[in-house]
């Protein structure tokens, strides 16, 4: 398994990120190769500092770096020598089996749509992020890829994200819902109240809707919603995870309080696991659906762990060999959004 | 201070809502009378069975109830003697000062638009729920009444939370954000994009857009959105949070490991303050700005400790006379939306 990885886009610096293919290499003897692609000038004495001699690993130049402020369609054209886009190159001449960025989004989409083309029938392909929930875990799709979304984009997105999930965790046939304001099928817009009933029309697990309340109980297992939607339920929960965190650190560490510190103490295997299965970090990698080749996204402020996850991830991912199957039953549900016009409101 | 609540509209049943009545009342003198608004030969053996006595309490009747599946526009004209609408008319009649309703949210706004009419210049009134962040609180325009919002709506659902946020916590100058998919002008729709740029011409305190990243972690006090996405941020963090609460109920109560339970005995002062803190029952009063009149959505799985609280915070509400103000600010920023085009995609 061979991995291109993109280290110049992480918001802590390309340091972090080599860091982060050292934990990765050293987890993981199954990658045969890790291309960390950058300008060399800087990789290189960074390689050295962090003593990174893996034999594994080989520089791939790239003279630009993308940041959060370019514009994803003109960068993607202007700016070709990017790190971004030639760790996409590698994944397209073969050289690499996936790639992994923590840049900008945008153009790590657009990027890769362009160059290495999205599956047959694939309208768009979609950003699926793994989320944790009280016992288990949850796919959201899209996670920010697509913030303008037609109901035939979240059908497929429906469609891709079943399949991901049943293959990633061996669910047989995930719980699939449409994110809307309410359970009740009058409830939601015209794009989400169309893509409710086709869903409903094929054989995935879809009772039409799911709510917001759903997402963290267990409730569901693939949750579609256009980009808008998802990068929004991403980052608050995010930062409400955070904010919780924050709140449980400053009240069991008083120190004038001491025996909240013992408390604190006593409890820490309890609040340890909690913090790890709340961990952002450890569900990281979110792979694009659909595009011929694996790519996968990880947060701009990835630490070394998260990257070493998603490269461990990256491997599981590009193992599933999703393509046969979405090409599969892309085709065999396309006469639905076709045969069914879009409800408008009455 | 006359109160008028809708006690059938909870999912617990008039019961707990009127037991919630008899905390409210045991908790604010400044309370003159209670309207309990329901079919009375109901609602009497039950102020009996709890024993709620209280000569503030007056029993009015109303036959009909509605639903969490009665369609919100039929209702309000079929159901006339529903107990949401007999509650209303107390507040139209200015027998009471402000009701609160657990039940129908879409019902109570339409019935309430309907029966106390907009304040002068609001095109939709809009509520406004407070949420927990870090250190703080923030607020949320709209909650869920509007899934479909013009920028005129979204520009005075701004307008309309900087007063309230300013009136109810005496913040001088709220930060206002529209909520979008990223910080950057580009982002978001074309609604967004509009209002966010309306609302910079005004003098609230709003740079332009916000993040899901910043809500929690006290980086806004006015969140502005449509109700579609408002409910899903809603719920989501609602969800996230009590999957939170029971992750740490069940890891620091596992009784074979004793010293977990003695830690979390020892901690118990500050996880029961982190608790306290984002308990979505101490912020469940949620007012509907706009409107010639005070009315307070409560959650439909409000406890009797949530109506408690609701009906101080619906004093509060009334006691800051905010119609004035609306009417004025509105009225001086009317014009950038008539003189500024929206934003269409290019």
């Amino acid at each position: 398994m061979r991995l291109a990885v993109d280290v110049m886009g992480g918001d802590h610096g390309p340091e972090e990120l080599l860091q982060g293919v050292k934990v990765g290499l050293a987890a993981d003897a199954a990658l045969t190769k890790v291309f960390v692609v950058g300008p060399e000038a800087e990789l290189r004495p960074l390689l050295e500092r962090i003593q990174l001699t893996d034999p594994r690993v080989e520089i791939r130049h790239a003279s630009e770096v993308l940041t959060m402020h370019d514009d994803p369609g003109i960068a993607i054209r202007r700016k070709k020598d990017s790190s971004v886009m030639r760790a996409i190159e590698l994944v397209r001449e073969g050289a690499a089996d996936a790639v992994i960025s923590s840049g900008n989004t945008g153009a790590l989409y657009a990027g890769s749509t362009v160059r290495l083309g999205r599956l047959e029938g694939v309208k768009r392909a979609t950003i699926a992020c793994i989320l944790p929930s009280k016992n288990g875990v949850w796919l959201l799709v899209d996670g920010g890829a697509n913030p303008e979304c037609t109901p035939e984009y979240l059908f497929q997105f429906g469609i891709m994200g079943s399949l991901y999930m049943k293959a990633l965790l061996g669910i047989e046939r995930p719980r699939v819902g449409v994110l809307s304001n309410g359970s009740e099928e009058g409830k939601g817009t015209d794009a989400t109240r169309t893509t409710a009933r086709w869903l409903k029309q094929t054989d995935l697990n879809c009772n039409g809707y799911c709510e917001g309340y759903d997402l963290f109980l267990d409730r569901i297992d693939v949750c579609v919603c256009d980009g808008f939607v998802g990068n929004i339920v991403l980052k608050s929960s995010e930062s409400l995870g955070r904010a919780v965190r924050d709140m449980l650190h400053e009240e069991l560490k008083t120190y004038h309080k001491p025996w909240r510190l013992l408390g604190a103490a006593l409890a820490k295997g309890g609040l340890s696991r909690i913090r790890e299965r709340m961990n952002p970090e450890v569900y990281g990698g979110a792979p694009l659906l659909g595009l011929n080749g694996c790519v996968i996204k990880i947060h701009g402020r990835a630490s070394r762990t998260a990257l070493g996850y998603a490269m461990h991830q990256a491997r599981q991912i590009v193992n599933l060999q999703l393509s046969d199957s979405i090409v599969r039953e892309l085709a065999r549900w396309s006469t639905i959004p076709t045969m069914d016009a879009p409800v408008t409101t009455e």
